[in-house]
């Protein structure tokens, strides 16, 4: 057998932070929608419905498309399939909005591949959450990160999920990290506001460092009390849903908020909240996606496509929402 | 940029390697050492410093070695370097004892593929934890493995840790997983010895189904049990100590047993508890085996090697043990 | 031995809910206090510095104090002390607001039998957290209410705590609970607002069911949701500046609530977080009230006041605050 | 409303009971027997089904009765019923063997109280796991029992319980514990054996101080290793199975022990284990019990006994036992 003699790529790029980048704003404002992954197979892109797909995303006027996150399936996926979604998302998307890449991996030399491959598409940034096998500490979690940093050739957005990764970002740690040349924001998924806001207050003075909250329930009131914007899956449904609440919560708008806010509450309620699954809100969302004609709800192990009394609960939550004749 | 065509192993494989797993015994007895990479810099392996670990760990009489592994840090290394590992190991030990390779991956795909390469380099079989990102259910986890074994070119063990993964193997799932075709046993590290003996249990007509233990200190027990052998890290260091204490079990020797189990319970005790880390075993198990000169510490992210005031607790312990002079 | 023949109240009592509760508003609207229990030793109230902390806390405006939770340290109080508590708390508030009693145990009888107590002394209404000892699963903790609620002599407020209990109101379980005739409201202390909203959802169509949040940082935004207000412990500090965030969240202020937010997160991040202990809350807030003169700050086991290192920090905190001269 | 006058048992006890706990031996050693609670109803025993268990368990030939633990559903009852339990227990005992009681409370103030009235009944030792309400820390542990074990007027047994306390007495804290005039041992419930065996190690010692597993699967294996014996609470409906297996893993006799282990295993995966609750175990002692006419199976809140269905699956299981025709 002959190892193969992939190029790695252990050791700081001068060259980083290309003109691929030039276009993040900081801080990054907005909905940045975290790409479901459309697969015909366990390790063949659904390529025709991801053209639709980012189609029908960016018609919603979003700020941002974050791919290969949690919503993305990435872990599930190859790393061939990562590297082909990143660069087909990226030439579909033709800079008209910026593309993150999640690069999360339990191994350091996997990430930073993924991160040149992200530069060579044309990615804007690059997310990573915690490794998330060995459980580490938080002085680990912090050289990890001051080891990384300079290994990427984009801007790093650090990413909290603490219920996937078994270690989230303290505070303590979050303060040290920040001072990480590369390091431009946090996308929070933890779902704790209390955390979130301990998160506002650390970065006051810091206006260019971008704070992002992941679920979308949370999405209204982030923003009011100071976030940038949402990384929020319903953005793949319904991407004008959100992008009107951001908006009605950027402007103060109280009475909107509340009436857009239901309709999300519904979404969760409805799409997200079918079977007694962990799963159920990526099965519910590409399920829907799906109905929809968007693309495939085939899904990489260990979960499984909805069966057929599953989808009819889902088409009439769709229908209920006016998003289905 | 263009898409790698690497092969994907995502068809059943009819001509898999039938030969190679010929050797595996069933049930597996004994002990399996879970190898520790030797490492020289986070992507390089120490290929002297592998050789030598291979020797020294053979000349203690164990019954088979398995790569990949927690202990391996599998999780924290590269695709090629894993592969890269499988191969050197399997050439050194050149059939002596069965090879295990760890396969455990959040990519399917991943997995099915580091199969491929195990059976390519002669290894006897496989070893997969359930996947460790997504909380996944116990139909979900059955599921998966229907669909996994059948594309595995080797018998199959599988890997209860959930403290890693989140996700243990109940033992319903046990029962129906056990009628797959290839799969062949268990290691169970969850230290739980209650589920242990329901293991033992549910197996009592299957003698040809191997059940492993993971924590070495609880391997006299649980042979004594009924458990086939232990796949117990300290097996790197001292080898000769887990072998005997292995023999001692197996043949109901209680004094002897009680007087290996002390020297189990000092290294317990005196290795793997320096410093208050979460990763306390494995950084003293790669600290010790550089103190007494086998192979390097160099440990993967999100772990560092211990600094000078931990090597030397280790090596006043390894002292005490009689291994270093 | 001669057996107590203390009385039991284990049958139902067909003259519940007399005139105490009458005061009690449906819903109940705005600052409820989750008073501290003011001690000089383990088994004494400080009787002196409870009259002190009524008052202080009164003067502040709030819409009600709740005695006995777990800001009040009930479960380390001996019986015979709750006892004494909710009658003196009662006697020194003389129905200037409705006086809320906790009566969550382990045991079914000891909570009824409290109740029983707050019912002569005049309390409007009681408040249970699920039982904390044995792992319960949730057709049990409905059973519970359904066998527990007929019971009480007075309106019941359910208290949501899963760090503390282990075990959560499930939705469902809301669902089914708030059809038990007495039971008006629902303190939630799970700081997770994706729960509270639902909860919001769900009983849309019973305006007369009363929803509080616990944690004071999110008491602002849980009111803009349409929460009827808060039970918050910093309201034992600084009274006026709870009411003040309600009223703004009430009035939709957005700039008022920004400004008193910030003060509340002061508090938090001051106060509540010197030290490394999971009680730095309790342990900061009567410190605090001691430093101020209000009350002692003797605590019940397995706590113990702060020591003076600690308290000089509170002191500088209580300084920035403007609440100490 | 008159405050009751109850004493407190606040101060030291100079004249603590000396002969009571004369008869306990140090260490202790065999079975001690949680005995479950006979209830008729929720406030009262089931004093003749009380009578025959005790003498239904005596006659097995146990070394010794543990009352108020978790298998007697101590948290779930009142304190007058608690001390009724006492007070009947150690009369029908009558010095037979000694009578262990416990405190565990999160009133220091209460388990003093229980404390006292176990000393005037003749019990010979009391039995005490963490406060569990309150998050606490090991130093606040540690600092509990300083001031817990001087108040008491019997000698103390720690009860390692996390899974229901959410706090371990880890094995610094145990170092330090024993050095407490008083506290003689601990069972430990937590299944962990490799904790367990550090116990055993760090006690090596101290002959005198007692260790004992709760958990009756693992009861052989402890003792093997060098635990003192077993407080199982399978000793309420088989005593003398258990006694056997203590026996002869005492005496070493791996044959009889296989053969016992067996049927423990049996009693475990078939009384334990009917339905999906995580209160199985108690359930199916109580039930057990019942179907054999030696107690009631009313259980306290917020469990309920068994419905005709899983009766008769344990009925089955009983008879496959040999232990009903």
């Amino acid at each position: 057998m002959t190892l193969p003699s992939e190029p790695t790529n252990d050791v700081p790029r001068p060259d980083a932070h290309p003109s691929a980048s030039a276009g993040l704003a900081r801080p990054l404002q907005g909905i940045i929608v975290p790409m479901v992954t459309p697969l015909v197979d366990r390790d063949t892109l659904d390529t025709v419905g991801l053209e639709r797909l980012v189609e029908h995303i960016l018609s919603g006027g979003v700020n941002g498309l974050f791919v290969l996150g949690t919503t993305g399936e990435a872990p599930s996926l190859s790393y061939r399939l990562r590297r082909e979604l990143i660069d087909r998302t990226c030439r579909q998307v033709r800079g008209r909005v910026p593309v993150l890449v999640g690069i999360t991996d339990t191994a350091f030399v996997e990430s930073v591949q993924l991160a040149g491959v992200a530069a060579d598409a044309g990615a804007a940034a690059v997310v990573v959450a915690p490794p998330y096998y060995f459980p580490a500490g938080q002085a680990e979690l912090l050289e990890y990160l001051k080891h990384l940093v300079p290994q990427l050739p984009l801007p790093l957005f650090l990413y909290n999920m603490p219920s996937h990764t078994k270690l989230a970002f303290e505070l303590e740690t979050m303060r040290e990290a920040a001072k990480l040349q590369g390091l431009v924001g946090l996308k929070d998924s933890s779902a704790n506001m209390i955390y979130f806001q301990c998160l506002l207050s650390l970065f006051r003075d810091r206006p260019d460092f971008t704070l992002l909250v992941g679920p979308e329930q949370l999405l209204g009131q982030a923003v009011l009390l100071g976030a940038h914007g949402g990384v929020n899956g319903g953005g793949n449904l319904h991407p004008r849903l959100y992008v009107g609440l951001y908006e009605a919560a950027r402007d103060r708008d109280l009475d909107r908020m509340a009436a857009l806010q239901r309709q999300v509450m519904q979404i969760s309620t409805g799409i997200y909240s079918v079977g007694r699954f962990g799963s159920s809100y990526l099965k519910g969302l590409k399920c829907a996606l799906s109905i929809l004609g968007i693309c495939s709800d085939f899904m990489a192990e260990p979960f499984h496509r909805f069966n057929p009394p599953e989808r009819t609960r889902i088409e009439r939550e769709l229908r209920d929402l006016g998003l289905l004749e």
